[in-house]
């Protein structure tokens, strides 16, 4: 993708979610202090989508899932034969690492924080600065990056193809195909498409439960919206627009503005907007992984950010909430948290 | 456990060892060419235990299980956050890494192979040289080995203590203890006593059904407990007698031997039998990993090892098999491969 194209889309979208945040004011500001209705015109915005989406140059098939599966779990698809997909997309850390910044082939910490695989099945963009567009281009990023699994991509087909028991595998996800950086890059997104994450007590409430959330957190969902403005940005049932914004966090790293054209402000020091489901068990927060818990990053976005830089969001401005409502957001927050079923291992071929 | 007290073991398990062999040899020296009879004779020394032993002052509950599967892949159990028990005992790696010699924190490479965790709920010793007598003692060393996970126990306490949600499965499974090194280290010994390996082809020969292996394997069985001699070390259904031997590997290490008195051979460059179940899917062999094929491995004890040292044990010698025979004992070590169910990497507590 050419720096160029990638500049029209942060611009674009940049855009849309500047229009998004006007609307979404004004619709929750009334809905706030006069009606269930606008409640539940906002839930709607939030259902859930029935299927998962497959790309047509790699539709779902059980077999492609299954390679997938074992190819994310398998450290033979790092340098030193230690390190796998699954290393830093942890499944008992909702597909994070819990760390604040990534550790990568030989333990050096990396710049960013790992981001979780949940839901990308949707996502329009990967990686912190979106240089990559689909599941499958960004899927051997990490694994060829000297940094984070250390295996270049002739070397990993040669691995592949000396464990037998993979050709069988491959012949079933990939009938025709050989074993090659393109068909493991999309078993491996198959996989990663599977990945989403349950219902939550909100989905439950969406779905018209009303005991499903706490008074707290209802009052939380309707500043989301409103006052707060957070759905903006995290906005649809994945709570995420996909798109890049300096929000204020102090650093070095610009983000995506290392792919745009130098001189400009709009995109530097701008990340992509990540999603909010299970957020409470990802915790620390922020590309650098800089906030401790969802209170401090409440803190953050009511002071409009800690940094003023020329790049700022213009939707980053001091929301003045009061404490009440800071705490509200967070209760909010927290009935984003489903209890989905435990990822399984599985047996690696050999 | 005292030197003294590891000396005596070493020695009456070696000398059971050597009597074993003596009494299969004659054993199978007869079944293999006179009758069936002697075959089910043997066959009944590998017939499978009926439940998991739990020791009395740390008997089984789900609660300790589940505690313990949680404590086994959480990486906040090392130095770095970022490396769990389950970063090497990788179930789809049969519970090993697949490395010739394990890597630990900084990525390291240590001194040994990564041994698996597979059927440890009968073992009678852990690690290679035998320097722990329970699971419960062996739980912590790689938890605070510099080179492996790299966490002070101390520091590890202080963790769990501030991860709420650890809390309720420590209350939950020992009732009125403090998280403690003691308590961590039962429940993941709880855990790893659960790991077991399934029925396997061999199982169902042995249960009696005749066609659940091949010609070659059943041939393969019956040197093992004759001509080669296997199974004076490899013994009952774990296929390990948990003793130690010098099996003419080359290198520096003398394992056992670094327990030892000074001066003695006995126990010098002796390592841990292994279990040979699932061992198929474990390569490359030796505590060193210096063999890459159960084909390698026969064809070492068929030259009787490589080094010939004083410690080497009296039961190595060349075996003059056949290279037909070669491949039988080969044949009939795949068959104790299991297809197990896939482990589930829990929701870790936040």
């Amino acid at each position: 993708v050419s720096a160029g194209r990638k500049f029209a889309i942060v611009v674009a979208i940049a855009a849309s979610g500047l229009a998004g945040l006007i609307a979404s004011l004004t619709v929750a500001g009334a809905s706030a202090t006069e009606s269930r209705e606008a409640i539940d015109q906002l839930k709607a915005e939030y259902a859930r989508p029935g299927a998962v989406p497959h790309p047509e140059d790699n539709a779902f098939t059980p077999e492609r899932e299954r390679l997938g599966r074992m190819l994310f779990f398998d450290p033979r698809l790092s340098g030193s034969g230690w390190i796998s997909c699954a290393s830093c997309h942890n499944p008992g850390l909702s597909w994070g690492d819990g760390l604040p910044r990534a550790i990568g082939h030989g333990m050096q910490q990396l710049g960013r924080r790992t981001p979780t695989v949940l839901n990308l099945a949707w996502a329009e963009a990967l990686f912190w600065d979106g240089r990559a567009d689909t599941l499958e281009q960004q899927a051997l990023g990490p694994i060829e990056a000297a940094g984070e699994m250390n295996l270049p991509l002739d070397e990993m087909v040669k691995r592949l193809e000396h464990i037998p028991g993979y050709e069988p595998h491959f012949d079933r996800a990939y009938p025709g195909e050989a074993i090659s950086p393109e068909t493991v890059a999309k078993a491996i997104a198959t996989f990663e498409r599977g990945i989403v994450s349950g219902e939550a007590p909100f989905d439950r409430w969406v779905a018209g439960r009303e005991d499903a959330m706490s008074a707290a957190a209802q009052r939380g969902f309707v500043l989301f919206n409103g006052k707060a403005g957070c759905h903006a940005c995290h906005a649809g049932w994945r709570l995420t627009n996909d798109s890049f914004h300096d929000i204020g966090v102090a650093g070095e790293d610009v983000g995506r503005g290392a792919l745009l054209p130098p001189g400009m402000d709009v995109g530097r020091f701008a990340f992509k907007t990540p999603t909010l489901r299970n957020v409470a068990l990802r915790a620390p927060y922020m590309h650098d992984g800089s906030i401790a818990t969802l209170e401090d990053v409440v803190d953050l976005y009511n002071r409009g950010g800690v940094v003023k830089r020329p790049s700022l969001s213009p939707d980053i401005k001091p929301l003045e909430l009061t404490a009440a409502e800071q705490h509200d957001l967070v209760a909010f927050m927290k009935t984003l948290t489903s209890h989905d079923p435990e990822a399984r291992v599985p047996a690696l071929p050999r």
